[in-house]
């Protein structure tokens, strides 16, 4: 078959445009644990100015960003507080517990999203057997909640109760750029609310490597220490840091595509009887469920078919879009959906 | 008021009797660091014998032998399952995740008491993205589900569970002996299901101080190593442990006393109006509801008449019976609980 | 043979006097990880107003004591300046690594004791490669200095030290008693000088168990909710803690009886054949040398004569006096040092 | 001036040549987090290949190989012996400590090289007071040791007291190309002797960032869970990784070079006035004494006339070739030390 492969599995799959790619290989770079790598200095102040943070820290992955922000906000023996589907409980190898020694409080939100109503009755009292809660961690959009979203309208009321009882909030911003696209909140209005914010380059935005913490000036000072320790200090890392730049000039906007192509695949999915029901798009995410143990068979029929895609349980199949998927890989991928 | 306090908030609080007293002070001691204490060690093989495990190691707290336990069955980066109320999960202070650097998945038990049905889709696939699922921790009875308990024909799927995925199953015995005595199970019979079992003798069997983890001689030796690191080795232990030894010959049968005393409690709780409902009586302890809000208010009347007792929500308020709670003083408190 | 051993493997090993057994059985008793214990709260008092200090927390052991004050004064990844030969490095099974997760820096002082001239140069400059150096830690006497002493004469520099750059200072005063008694300085005197201090109460001191923190009110409340987490809370603990009041009442002056007793021996071990060396005796621990790879066969020797002791290297062996060796059992000692 | 900066502070500053660049650029890459980089796999399988050894992993830095290799070859409460200058421990903020939760024994190798005779009595008996030993680290150079060499006779020994007393050994190989174009030593042999080898793209060889550990399959499958955990899994690394490649193929031979430069600079340091003594020039590190507290100034003396290096201590200064650094930059820097 001629038809290229269609990859849904995630938009972490996505390969440099031949622009960023000339990007990369323009870029100007020096021993960034040095402090001397221009381009990623220049990254760095480009999107904490963006979110209106001090200072940001460019790290070779999200899991990075979000687990030294955590250590950054705990102590051992803390406790952190998070949707049971977080993706900093559930996809980083219990990173908590490794690397910052605190617990974690599990909610239950909807789709993975929460309130200050679910968040308060689950911080700890001073207490001698119970970790101290110091910590709240929100993902927007929240991956294994289908691509849901937070208004800033729900994070304020969040942060307010975090400010009142002396906890630190971390955003896990892997797609925070898919949430602001949907929601039409503005990134300058996010800084405000923030202790730290993960933002990931490599998944939507389409840059082969790397996500920046961003936070204040005092914060990323202790980040870039643990850093180190983790083994994240990269020396000429300005190849990598120039996709980011050139990803965030030219690969925003266009995000509104991959939610108009989840919606079109999400209409399809509807119309197929092996579909018993389809999560809400709300953005770049479609998960959808079918019969009690079919959906690995399910997703072996579309491998054959040429599109690629994973399940999420027993039951459930999800569809990620992202830049590297045309309209007319759309096209082919609803075709495929629709004669499965 | 020449009434004596009744202390309900747990039997914990028991302070040996005459012939405890005596048994300790007649105690032949050594260096227990050494191995030198014969007292120390006549308990941990009269235990480990009970329960038909190879070694026993006493230690300070149910805490300590508890994640000592855990820390000899799991690595960093590890995953325990356990009850969302788990004793080591709620009240030890995040301590999986910092002494053993493990992550935890919590289950919603009924009255935490977990089935292989509940425990099998929790354990995690071979994955880089999620840690290694390698305990089962049970509770019996479970705390936080008022008494409630296990059967051994209950255990014995779990373990076989455990067996085939490769995890270790660990007992968190606090309160085994009320667990035996309300099941009619015999203590013999569990060193067949369990890696690690961790009995406490100083809540129902009314000694002073102590806890000893049970297990094969090769976990014990790695426990007598993690005791010393955790700082629970002590020199002339023999003091305490021949309280254990005395408690364990005295002050297992009459175990069923304070279950009596407990469902004659709840029969008064249930005739009082200001009670919503009462948790059905396994063991020794009572858990009733009460209105919202109410429980703080109505823990404060019961003090002013002389009955001590824990509120556990906002609702809920808890009575434990215990050994120096003489049927006297249930009369009494059932007066105080029918007249509030 | 009749005569009873002789054992100076340590001064851990002393089994309670009559007056301390009685002390022990009539002591008041209380739930004390609920602070309900009279006796507990009574020992931490009067220690902490010896010492001058704020606040004590009872523990199970020196090593208990010891690695939570580590713990209260130490960030992971901060560093810990200690003597190569100190017991919170060597002989707790590397606790400074594994409960708070910090690197050490070793120094070589003479007989284990450290002077600021040792200290200053290796206290780490801020640069992201090295961790945060956050601490020194003195033992008092030095044990494996063979019973070294610090002066308070000597201290006050290095707290001048820890104090200009922002370090805290911890005290292993395992034998701190010895000290007093060796050096005419005053505990009183101690409290100014010190952010912790551990006092062992169960080697010269005599009683079976324990050991206690002291320090501020602040980092003892700190102190005990890591303790919970250690699992060295412990329940009617004031039995043991009893001890401890009675040993500090009766058993500090007599340490001197030791130290003169530990001297004769160092004159006795001087005058026979087989020693090569013996260090200079500070308190009540001496440490002879012997031929080359002898020491395990003169420790043999002597254990065939009834004289307990262990070697601290291939030709080293330590002798430690305490109060059950009386004058005649000591002159028995002699004998057989003299006649090997 | 015209005179480009002579950057002699470390070979990490190199950035790559036009062709490397071009390697990178033409670089097949994939989401190397499912193990799709084709580029990256052809990297761990080229340099496994190299030192005979099964399996590697790239990672973002040397800091991240040897920690993970160190996490890979210990468990809590073990002890690392390694030599008191090595990276692992100086130089990676207490990583040991940090995510191994390890201690460590510091042995004082002749320019930080070990022998089997200081390795062994510093291994730990089996004994409750003392950590595990289970791991040696050497160093190939040993940067602090001024690019001191190990031949493989010298380490061969040094691995088989490690097979027999069973422990591991790794190496921290940040610059093991310059010992094997020292030594003649052939990479090949290598694998026999290490359980882990970490190995550096970004020094000498000049590729912008990454490093590769290698080891069994076993050990390797354990160290990519690890490395995410790390948060070191990457995307598209594959740019990164075709560089290492590019490196290995045209940047190793050429190290004789930065050898021969190295001696040319000691010749003139020799001759110079200011300059008390040279340590001898092993590979491509060059450390001289100067006087007491001179060094700070005379590096600021070097800046202005456009040569950057860096002290190591308050008399010392260490000179760092690589491959940015040309024969007339060479020369050029001598006349510079030869006319201070």
């Amino acid at each position: 078959m001629n038809n290229p492969i269609l990859d849904f599995r995630s938009d972490t799959v996505t390969k440099p445009t031949p622009g960023m790619l000339e990007a990369m290989m323009m870029a100007k770079v020096g021993d960034d644990v040095f402090g001397e790598d221009e381009t990623v200095i220049a990254l760095e102040r480009k999107l904490a100015a963006t979110f209106n943070m001090e200072a940001g820290l460019f790290c070779p992955s999200g899991t990075m960003t979000n687990q030294i922000g955590i250590k950054c906000f705990t102590q051992p023996m803390d406790e952190v507080i998070c949707d049971q589907t977080a993706h900093v409980y559930r996809y980083e190898i219990g990173g908590i517990a490794y690397h910052s020694a605190a617990s974690v409080r599990l909610l239950y939100g909807e789709r993975g999203i929460l309130t200050p109503e679910l968040i308060e009755p689950e911080i700890n009292e001073d207490n001698i057997h119970y970790p101290n809660s110091s910590l709240v961690v929100l993902e927007n959009t929240v991956n294994k909640g289908g691509g849901s979203c937070y208004t800033l309208a729900q994070i304020a009321p969040i942060h307010h109760l975090c400010n009142i009882k002396g906890l630190k909030l971390h955003l896990d911003g892997a797609r925070i750029f898919n949430a602001l696209v949907a929601t039409g909140d503005k990134a300058i209005d996010y800084g405000q609310y923030f202790d730290g914010i993960s933002v990931c380059l490599s998944k939507g935005l389409g840059a082969p490597v790397g996500s920046v913490l961003l936070g204040s000036k005092e914060t990323i000072k202790k980040a870039r220490k643990i850093r180190k320790a983790f083994g994240g200090g990269m020396r000429q890392a300005g190849f990598l840091a120039a996709a980011g730049i050139y990803a965030l000039d030219h690969h925003v906007v266009r995000l509104k595509e991959d939610h108009d192509h989840a919606k079109a695949l999400a209409e399809a999915l509807a119309k197929s009887k092996y579909v018993k029901s389809v999560m809400r798009v709300e953005t770049n995410i479609v998960v959808f469920e079918v019969g009690t143990g079919q959906a690995q068979k399910i997703v072996h029929h579309f491998k054959e078919k040429g599109l690629l895609c994973n399940t999420t349980s027993a039951n459930t199949i999800r569809l990620v879009t992202h830049l590297n998927l045309t309209p007319a890989m759309i096209d082919r991928a609803i075709e495929i959906i629709l004669h499965l």
